[in-house]
């Protein structure tokens, strides 16, 4: 009984809903993408429901559903997944949260939320505040993209269940409070950074060359997504299986990290509609040779469907048709190949929704439905019924002979 | 309501993978079958993940979930079933395991773990060990066929977690340890009863014959597959019917046992290749009419896949097949006939693997889908949709009119 590698493509929100202006079609139904037909001519199919029938899904518990992991478990809060996507390396009793850089004036009501959209200078200003000791917690601190950045509190006694701080609108900054008794000292040692982040950054050299030019100084740091780190025993401990990710956005990257894929940064795979296909398909290959499993994650659709652009989302099909043509290619025929996606961006909703989303599956000796098209209504018919995220690595991992058996 | 009797016909294995060289087919889809498509075609069909989606069922662990029971609760190994399969009445709090007559030297070395497959002789041995008393643990102890046989400590404070005694090689005899310090008692008297079998059957007269002949002695009892004897409700007391099973395996007749079914010895019922379908046949005609539900297994299609031999797994369907033929000839038409697997042994994997197995129902009054053919690809079509194996007995039992109302 041979093992088989598994690549798993994920198309970031590409299932959509039929739209009247279209013939009543999806951007899928309308794309021509024969690669991702073959998957689903020559294989099994079905549509799931990632998280749970009438769930929207988030791409973050998305995922963690798709790698076979209860999101209602394990998932406290987006920061975490920032944080290892940003490299940090997390150990289990951390807090972590996404920041934004903001403006504020002298009586902390936030102007600007994003302090312009500040693209350089950054990586300055983290370093004035990563290191610093709030009493007994440690504060590390990373810029990211943009206005963008991350904050991990390590220390004794933290808890993520604190209020927020960012008001997300142009109103005084927010006092956190503690959810829960355990997270007083939490709430505490935020405020105290938040105060901090202030007075280090706005006597920062970068701020005062930012205010000299006439741009909005990114003088106080707004934390928000607290979430705890679990230890979360990964794909390779879990399943045995040697795993690998490719994927341009930090919070997918980071997901990829939290379960113990090796997740290297490939060049032109930005996260952006301005990916480079051709660099992810061949980081895939390259990472499926040492690898049993291999994830790309492509985030356009995603984008398209926020933007509500029909045109543009059967556009990124295509372009990820294409780059799953060449995969296909050069792939062994020994390969099992999973196609789907981890949520649904509907053009008509410009959001997330609780939709459920195509699934196919093929390998050489794995059963053939009478699906032939990879799309929403399509794969409804197909044998793999309607599915749920959790149970996708299970199916997966017995399709490739790498399970074990229970009993005798 | 007129309450129907129910024909559940279970073809070990039975479920496989398209195979390359036979056009893409599987056994199922190649052979002969007029009596199962009959099924099919009369009734609703589904596929069934009979343990969960990915979980590669054994045979034991498949028939508690066919028969409607949570394997991950009630079963802790495989002993227990055996022990019952040979006729052997469990106490709960009983400890037992499956052994083999093993040949070792003076210094405990495995020579050869199946005594040569010893064929004559261990009733006579089996009754030198059996009564034994260790402290207060009584031995019973059971030969099987060949080489194999059962083995059940009854005493006080027993737990099955213990660790194996059968290197499974040619190498020393293991000592069993305790894997919880409840199970440390029943180490320590397996230890001593491996100890005992040693010194009682190297005396025993069996094997100073087999010496003479130039045999291997059986000089040894090797116990594996500890099962704790939990009370399990017997499909009487929990659905409140009457049962009986036809097989010719001993695990699984040993299964029926456990849950309550009456089990014969079918003359001719062999658990093999050559077992006698015709006898079969007639043996679950006759137990259908004062039972309520009755349960046939027939091992062969197992076999074939385990042998990964197409042209006999497509040989020993159409037997099958022609034994259910004459029982639908001669059942009455308002039986509801149950026809599926325990799992599937592709002859491409040469063992269980994960893949869903085809179901279908049929009976004088019941829903007719479009699936005309019993098959993996057709089945997945039909009205039962992917269903789990666990709620297999009370789909059968509601479509028996044997279900009782929640509510008003």
């Amino acid at each position: 009984m041979k093992h088989r590698k598994i690549l798993m493509v994920v198309c970031d929100g590409v299932s959509d809903r039929p739209v009247k202006e279209h013939d009543g079609k999806t951007p899928l139904q309308v794309a021509r993408k024969p690669a991702m037909d073959a998957v689903a001519r020559n294989g099994v199919s079905g549509t799931m429901d990632v998280i749970a029938p009438g769930v929207v899904p988030g791409s973050d518990t998305a995922h963690l559903a798709l790698f076979g992991y209860d999101p209602y478990r394990v998932y406290t809060g987006r920061g975490p997944i920032e944080a290892a996507g940003a490299g940090i390396a997390l150990h289990k009793g951390d807090v972590a949260f996404r920041c934004n850089f903001a403006h504020v004036n002298d009586s902390m009501k936030v102007l600007d939320r994003r302090a312009g959209r500040i693209r350089s200078g950054t990586a300055a200003l983290a370093q004035a505040l990563t290191g610093m000791m709030l009493g007994d917690v440690e504060v590390i601190f990373k810029e990211g993209s943009e206005h963008r950045a991350v904050l991990v509190l390590r220390g004794p006694g933290l808890d993520h269940r604190v209020s927020e701080v960012d008001p997300h609108s142009e109103s005084a900054v927010l006092e956190a409070r503690a959810l829960s008794s355990e997270a007083e000292k939490t709430a505490r040692v935020l405020n105290e950074f938040v105060r901090r982040s202030n007075e280090v950054l706005s006597a920062h050299q970068v701020n005062t060359e930012r205010a000299a030019e006439g741009l909005p100084s990114a003088n106080i740091v707004l934390p928000r997504g607290a979430g705890s780190v679990s230890e979360l025993t990964t794909l390779s401990e879990r399943d045995g299986i040697r795993c690998a990710g490719v994927a341009g956005v930090t919070l997918v990257k980071g997901l990829c990290r939290l379960v113990g894929m090796e997740t290297p940064d490939v060049r032109g795979a930005t996260g952006g509609l301005d990916t480079d296909y051709g660099a992810k398909a061949e980081a895939a290959l390259r990472l499926l040779d040492r690898n049993d499993l291999v994830f790309v994650n492509v985030k356009a659709p995603d984008i398209a469907g926020h933007d509500g652009d029909f045109r543009l989302k059967v556009q990124v099909i295509e372009n990820i048709d294409a780059m799953l043509g060449t995969m296909l290619k050069d792939v062994h025929e020994e390969v099992l190949v999973v196609l789907t996606a981890d949520h649904s961006t509907p053009v008509s909703v410009r959001d997330h929704s609780a939709d459920p989303v195509p699934v196919s599956i093929s390998g050489s000796d794995s059963r053939v439905d009478e699906v032939r098209l990879y799309d929403e209504m399509s794969a409804a018919s197909g044998a793999l019924g309607r599915m749920r995220g959790m149970d996708l690595m299970p199916i997966v991992l017995g399709m490739a002979n790498r399970s074990s058996k229970f009993g005798a």
